[in-house]
């Protein structure tokens, strides 16, 4: 049994601790909150202790893993700490949202030889990774173009936008990462053009957009198109689309209903999509814990690394550069 | 070319007179109505003659053959006299309402080798193609069960019902025909049931029916369902699936596009089906035309015959028998 | 916290007592199998208690609550036992393979004033309860056709087919039971027919079918067929259409993932179905679970009751004469 | 009746040349073509005459307008020519591939007052009228973010690519004009990256691409993305979607029937995409043909004009020149 703690009782933190409690491989130890009554709830209803000192938390013997799901800018701290006590990590992204940072947390994490998985919950989902397997099966020939589509149900709360690091490096950011996964190479190349259409007001006062399109090449030639917006009435929109020599694979959304509708003004309805991450991605986020124990308990590789991390912000960074500049930026 | 009359200049002589003008292979001589205004009207949009006397027509040397789409009681007299006069004929169903009227029919019209093709258009939709194209190539296997599900967009109007012969003889009739085509083999049973939810008042004053269920079966063991109803708010829904040993098919309806519209009520919708058979089948008709007029020229066999005009009838009168009896009759 | 044993540790008791287990309303006290070993590993991966002493367990004073999965043939007698001692079930269909016990039971048990739930677990599928929700919202008006599809993935074992109780008793009687559901009037009369294509000589040893069709009739005139075949090489496939009189509803079955494919021979390929029951219908166990604790909880009525599982009973036997004397069976 | 010839008797010109000869507003008066057996053939087959002179056609008394099917380097000049002598024009696009000489063309056109529609297929299609309008009832809101795949079903010749202007004017200049039809503004910025990734030796010979994606924004910020391949082993792709601010709409492209097939292997799969233009436009040339003889025949705008042409190109020109330098091009 692999003894973990989960640092964060917000609501991703909510999700993997419930995942670890259910996990077979798994034994839930404590759940770590600033917030003494958050740790306290989450812990009371899982069966486990509860704590608000993440460093001690770290430090306990009985403590083999540590799956971080605190805010952004202690990523890179609490990673370093779990991997220097020779901890196992599981952690959202970003690494960090300043990419020297993020660069200086990648390399000593490596010098270490950490086991540290970042969690890029969208590799995880069940028709994802149908895609990379049909992919890597040869079923669609050489990869040529990836369009990913990706738009959040609604604007989140003006202090989510204050503290988020910008559409780019928050939302935009899982995209970039799909795009890696899909494309199975480096984008050498990014152009962006971002759009205030939401709530302009908002966007500038933050010097933020809520609306943007990206195009990536690789060195091969393969190119990628993402487009996102933070508003779409009808669900979170998650759409992949991969053209490939031989052929071409697109996934679809999810509902909580399989029913079609029709009546005098149409036919063939299907609800709205499942509103929003936390729904979409239940099977994905269960997936992504269950992939990081059986590598701890294997032995072998991460499924996903802090170079996976680095990479998936160095293109949130280029194409806020290509933003302000109207350039493609080589990266 | 072969020169062509066309008896009746109603919805469904429009149709096939305006197929066998724009077909290559024919030459529209004449349209036939007992209404001269009709005829007239039909014949100066298509450039032909009009006439109000379908045996002097019928009889012109310079016919070669007639398309029939005159009421139903007056086709086997008008097969008959163009038989008789050695003229091929293409028939709107049904041979007659009669059951025996009918078989004497079908026996003259085979004792005098006559080229006589009954216009089940179904056959020729380009879907339904495919279905017995794909059963053909053994693409399912051995044929195991056929799913038919039928429904008008509303009720006819009183004065059709009042002369229509019946749900069983009108519309259904269409559906024992295409049961036949793609079960590959006779039915030797048939039960009926029959309801009145739809105008039960109308329906009751002319003990007719506006929704029925029917099942079949073949000698061995091949079974057929077909559901009818007067009224599918939604649009004219003819739909086919056909389980085999090996897979199975299904056909989908027509819309007047292929725009799906997603908002917060719902996603993937698509707008009503193409409302009636004359906008459902006009691929379906130009076909069956093109069937009748090519199988003239190179001299082959009728793609349809008045018998599978009268096994039709004959199975529209076995269920008629059922829902009077509550038992499954033997055919 | 409402504390449970489950009787049967075979395939479906090991779902009921996995649901148990995790549900925050109950606690799993024992698993009980007359196979030592089955309950005991059972037992081992939940955490409970394994016995072989069903008598014994449903007496243990710390049990409120039993959950049958015993062979069919066993369930009168423990739904009895457990009523008696004044503990609430949830049973599995059928009440009994023999009608005139499976009344005496339902008798009894409405005497006893028992709170039994039968497990009809396809009732409480997402699609199927957002199917009915959308009924009595009235979102079709009034229902006038109900059309069941529902094919096995493929024959069972000889041991099995030698002791289901015949295709309609074991497959069909949860067609029966849905399309009371959602037909929501009892039907008054049915018609059935039954083939044997699949394995005929399987069929004939045991006078069983694998192939079948039935209509039946409400007194208002609702109707509803239902086709079920033991073998359907794509996957397990249930499928529910409902015609109304303002519109029609239809759900779709499940598949792993949502990927579609398109390539030189296809577009919109998507994967085989989900293969069986136990895959199909996993969020519908678990939400029977839920709403059975839930109604136990809050005092409220079983939301479904022995005299549910007695109907599809007398549904079937009725088709079962149907199949015999060619005629329509009224109940 | 509009007097009408056809100039060009290739592929498009036949089928220009077809819908003029069964349009009731038309008259087919002569197709011309440099090669006479062309001409003749075409004529022989539609009963109208043949000509090898384009200029004493147009000259003809007995002609209202002409439709220009001829190669790219002509139709400004025969478009001028046409206008000069007081006909109609219908014209494929582009006005001509050298922007200067469009404008030129454009400018002395408009000087003249002509009747001149650009010949945009693709605005015709039954699906797109349904998309602009649905767009235009307030359906989805303000536009966001329109999307569009467009993808030939295999690599054109050699000769033609050699002769082509490339893919960006050749073949995007299409989505450049849909573009503009579902944003509803013009773009004002353009980025583009072209690659070669179906048959580099080919595009390199010719410094031409095979693969391209663009992002185009508007002066209110609504985005716009264009993907094109050459090849696509499923058919000719032909999707958009619109996003807007209360809902989103995509179309589908056409098969040739909508049987969909099941088996162990897959679900729901459909046949391949109709293969090319001539097949998925066939009612969309037809009702440009019709949009353009009905705006004549009422004295209406003409649906599309040079302007339209020349502001297509103007776009694919930004796009090339985006291409070579690497930076978004304001138009």
């Amino acid at each position: 049994m692999i003894r973990v703690a989960v640092l964060g009782a917000g609501r991703i933190g909510q999700i993997h601790a419930a995942n670890v409690a259910a996990n077979p491989l798994a034994q839930l130890v404590a759940v770590v909150d600033p917030i003494d009554a958050s740790a306290r709830k989450l812990a009371d209803k899982l069966g486990c202790e509860a704590s608000t000192d993440a460093e001690a938390t770290i430090a306990r013997a009985d403590v083999d893993a540590v799956v971080i799901g605190t805010p952004s800018d202690t990523h890179a701290y609490l990673m370093l700490l779990a991997a220097r006590a020779g901890k196992a990590v599981l952690c959202e992204k970003p690494v960090d949202n300043d990419l020297a940072k993020a660069d200086a947390a990648v390399a000593e994490l490596k010098a270490l030889g950490a086991k540290v998985m970042m969690a890029f919950n969208r590799r995880f989902d069940p028709s994802n990774i149908e895609l990379r397997r049909a992919i890597d099966a040869g079923d669609i020939g050489e990869v040529r173009q990836v369009i990913i589509s990706s738009r959040d149900p609604g604007l989140p709360p003006r202090d989510y936008v204050a503290h988020s690091g910008g559409i780019f490096r928050d939302m935009a950011i899982h995209d970039f990462d799909m795009a890696r996964f899909l494309l199975g190479e480096e984008p050498v190349e990014v152009y962006a053009k971002a759009s205030r259409v939401v709530d302009p007001a908002l966007m500038e006062e933050f010097d933020d957009y809520d609306t943007l399109m990206v195009i990536m090449q690789t060195a091969s030639g393969k190119q990628c198109h993402i487009n996102c917006c933070r508003e779409a009435s009808y669900g979170y929109d998650q759409r992949f689309e991969i053209l490939g020599a031989k052929g071409m694979l697109m996934n679809d959304n999810l509902r909580p209903s399989t029913v079609r509708r029709y009546n005098a003004q149409e036919t063939e309805a299907l609800p709205p999509l499942l509103n929003f991450f936390l729904q979409r991605y239940t099977d994905a986020y269960r997936n992504e814990l269950d992939a990081f124990l059986k590598a701890l308990d294997a032995g072998t590789a991460m499924p996903t690394s802090p170079w996976d991390g680095r990479q998936a912000l160095r293109l949130a960074e280029a194409a806020i550069e290509s933003v302000k500049t109207g350039r493609a930026v080589v990266v």
